[in-house]
């Protein structure tokens, strides 16, 4: 019976703190051999973080982070790991080093570097060469990295042909709503293709726009999931592999003698090596069942935007955050998932009213703060707004009141946020949504100044079903009906509402996906059936908003494409779609 | 004789203006023709701009370029033409169009990809894979793009192992202060290696965050210059190239004939392709001698800034800037620059004194407005900074007057621009240095508003020397001596120095230097003579300042590594140097 138990840990790092991921992966080691595990595997990059981005050119980082691999090799007597890490040789590799009983046995190093959407890796990484299968006693096993198992004819498949019946890869995936089902769907095919146990290890956490969500998954060689960490929390998954199946599938499977296959296999330099001769025992207590589920839109979502949130201000050193609350739904949200993300009382809500404002707005600031239990400061900015117009009432002369007036209020709000946040030590969230953040509906340096902008991912028509999501969580409604059932307003001018501005959410919406995150042009969009003069405004919005989101605060991505490095556009561009 | 007459159209392109670069083009054929061009360049991307970042996503605008592209081979009658364009097969292609006499003869395609400081081709191109030779009957050419030939056993020297005997280099090779030395360096030893005609036709203009500085170089097969384009202007430089000197060169060369040159040249696929069977006819006017220069620095950095400013106002369609007016040195120097930029009638500054204003900078900041011939408006902010302070204390009894009270003001003055920037459609241009954006001596949303940063990466120092160079151009004066002459001060608060917060910036600049753009670790720079605890302080300072960048405003580049796209590192982090 060849048998083999592994754990797959699940950790929360963070990029440059390399004695608290060292101590989380030494924690890890302690309790997995306490539960007999006997191959235990972290995520890419568990030494340093994921991505460390321009770090990784000091040499002191990389130098940091070999020192905590030595350590984790040390402390490794009796079990054998697999963990991410930097490796330097002439130049510096994406590697997992692969360590058995306080030796280093080798150090793979990733082969297909992404270089698309928001990652790098070409910038910083040298190509691995090899694919190395190793032996555990009896048991082939292949190691790769996060990418490379995406890739049909890649290492894992080389690997599959060379021996190996457990493919290892170590992953950092950022989370996209719906990224899970892909994630699964590409594993089970290849773990079916090549007839092996995969056991997919990703990180989790938040790291300024990016979230990890966990999710790691082990798939028998039937593709069929066998075991599943949680999403978006730090888990440990323990499986007992059945590897004499793996064997016995291969005897029976036509395909596994596929000629383009096999080639494959021989085009790549496998290198054999072992990492121990001993078998691992196999008198151990059996593993207790674990259900498998995997959470549903828009619950994902919700969880993805705490999980950031949580991450962004704990990891940078804060406590408390405070955030402008003007009664709307955005504002509404945010505070909600802050105070989940941080509890309640870390939370201080501020209503600054105008002259503009409605009393129901300002009502419904009050209502959800009295919901969700935490702090309102109500500050009138009508004597400030009154001094600004004062002041300039000389160099305005003869000019009609427009879009300045609403925006210096917009951005006396920001410097009254600003000015708690430098006195009492809180970061300030901002609460645009995607749908503004693309068409430019927001002031620079008003409602967009802070240093995280939580739903700056989430289109509007989002935000109302996680609105209504949250409320169906608690026993009775958090964000008050009223204000999820106003047609949205920014109250910087009397009865103004964004239609005045905006075509319908419902619209805008969708031709945003296809804009932004499907690069469709016009004529595609218009198809899809919106008009000519409303797609054609909508692009133009997103094309000439390109200087504001540039200096933009970071936020969590949640869909395929978020702004930020995700989507790279100059802001000196004449190209009209 | 073997002569060919060669000219290169620096032209100063703007992203995706199909329609204003293929103007630009044909006016340039036009001329060509007049001057008897047998063959002429553009630089690299020429038809779309560059770099068009995720444009290159967007299928249409691919496609319009490739409409540009066939337009430009219409007119190309009696010419032969290098021009550089996006080339889309089953992936897209950085390339350069080969067009003879109404004719697409060849498209080459980029094999070096550059994906390293503000680089990202990878993320776009897919890498070229031959390396064809032209002939022009009797003359052999190569064609490559920009990296390409700053590579030794790169596309140029299999090239000429493979007949070339001219070799151009369409580029688009971004400016920082000493890169034309570095440049011409190279092309010196690369025309001497190889035994050939180097023509290097580069891009000129800014582009957001880069400026390219033109300065096109012809260098004949014994690496000398032969022939210079303009430094930060269009030029159109021709030459009459002697080829039968270089076949000259090669027989009695005895380096000509390196095995291992040949060998590269041998891995490489040469394609060989016939331009035209015809040759150059001969009778041509003998061109009048050009005289070669390069300017020295700081001239060659006070032109960047100009052009760049220049270049950013105008492709984004603004017609006037507004500039907050301290009286210091910073904000002197960039209404300097944007009177050279836009002409004086096109700036106004704004002085915005508050209680901690001395007298001496208001009426530096006059005096500054009356030399340089610009419009000055005068807004105080006391009146709205009792408003502020009125109306948040009640939440800030108890506590004493700190850096917030500082960062109110700054960012009221951040209010009033942009309420200007609003009112009447002037872009802001913002006054930070290198040496505050490091270390985030800067208020965000306060002096950081604005849609341009012009010193963005010009150290403090730095700024000193340019404030000279400027007053030392005209017959008088332009920005006061006491400005240059008096310590400087954000004048937040009484009797505010710079040097309260940071060191003196003749130690704090090569600090940052080493810091920044070095990536030295503080040992190494306490090893330059630092000390200790001003080193550490100074790292701490730009490690925790990221957040700040993050939502900075675009600025020049103007060394190797700015801050922006060229150094990317995460807000989260905890990694100490």
């Amino acid at each position: 019976m060849r048998r083999l138990r592994i754990g797959m840990a699940q950790i929360n790092t963070t990029v440059g703190d390399f004695l608290g991921n060292k101590k989380k992966i030494l924690r890890a080691i302690d309790e997995a051999r306490a539960l007999g595990i006997d191959l235990l595997t972290f995520p890419e990059l568990a030494i340093c973080g994921y991505p460390p981005e321009d770090l990784l050119f000091k040499p002191q980082f990389v130098a940091e982070n070999l020192k905590t691999l030595n350590a984790v090799v040390s402390d490794s007597s009796g079990i054998t790991i697999i963990v991410g890490c930097v490796n330097a040789r002439e130049d510096i590799y994406n590697a997992a080093a692969v360590i058995h009983d306080g030796r280093l046995v080798d150090i793979y190093h990733k082969i297909y570097l992404p270089n698309y959407g928001v990652f790098d890796e070409n910038r910083y990484f040298q190509t691995g060469k090899g694919v190395p299968v190793y032996r555990l006693a009896d048991i082939g096993i292949g190691v790769n990295i996060c990418e490379d198992i995406w890739y049909e004819a890649g290492p894992a498949t080389a690997q599959a042909y060379s021996g190996a019946e457990v493919i290892i890869n170590i992953s950092a995936s950022p989370y996209h709503a719906g990224k899970g089902d892909a994630r699964r769907k590409m594993l089970s095919t290849r773990a079916t293709d090549n007839v092996a146990i995969i056991a997919y290890n990703n990180l989790v956490g938040g790291q300024d726009e990016l979230v990890f969500d966990g999710n790691s998954m082990i798939l028998d060689e039937k593709g069929e999931l066998i075991a599943q960490g949680k999403q978006f929390e730090e888990d440990l998954i323990v499986a007992d592999l059945d590897v004499e199946a793996v064997f016995r599938a291969r005897l029976h499977d036509p395909r596994w003698r596929k000629e383009s296959l096999l080639l494959d296999a021989e085009r790549c330099q496998v290198a054999r090596i072992t990492i121990s001769d001993k078998a691992p025992e196999y008198d151990k207590p059996s593993l207790p069942p674990r259900q498998l589920q995997t959470m549903k839109w828009p619950a994902e979502v919700y969880s993805a935007l705490v999980l950031g949130t949580q991450d962004y201000v704990r990891k940078n050193g804060f406590q408390k955050v405070v955030i402008g609350l003007s009664g709307g739904i955005d504002s509404s949200l945010v505070a909600a998932i802050a105070v989940d993300a941080l509890g309640a009382s870390n939370v201080v809500g501020v209503a600054m009213p105008s002259p503009y404002s409605s009393p129901g707005s300002i009502a419904d600031a009050k209502a959800l703060t009295q919901n969700i239990g935490i702090k309102l400061l109500t500050i009138p900015i009508g004597e400030i707004l009154q001094s600004y117009l004062e002041t300039l009432k000389d160099n305005f002369q003869g000019t009609a009141p427009d879009i300045t007036e609403e925006n210096i209020q917009a951005r006396i709000r920001g410097n009254i946020l600003m000015a708690l946040s430098n006195k009492f030590g809180w970061l300030v969230l901002t609460t645009g949504n995607k749908s503004e953040t693309a068409t430019g509906y927001t002031t620079l340096y008003g409602d967009m100044a802070g240093g995280f902008a939580v739903i700056k991912d989430v289109p509007k028509t989002l935000v109302y079903e996680l609105a209504k999501y949250r409320n169906s969580l608690g026993a009775r409604t958090s964000i008050p009906t009223s204000v999820i059932d106003k047609p949205p307003s920014a109250e910087l001018r009397p009865d103004q509402k964004d239609t005045d501005t905006l075509p319908p959410y419902e619209q805008l919406d969708p031709v945003l996906t296809a804009y932004v995150e499907e690069d469709k042009n016009i004529e595609q969009i218009v198809n899809m059936g919106f008009s000519l003069d409303m797609v054609k405004k909508v692009a133009r919005l997103v094309d000439t908003s390109e200087y504001k989101r540039r200096q933009a605060p970071p936020g969590i991505k949640i869909t395929p494409r978020a702004f930020g490095r995700d989507r790279r556009l100059p802001i000196t561009s004449r190209f009209k779609s």
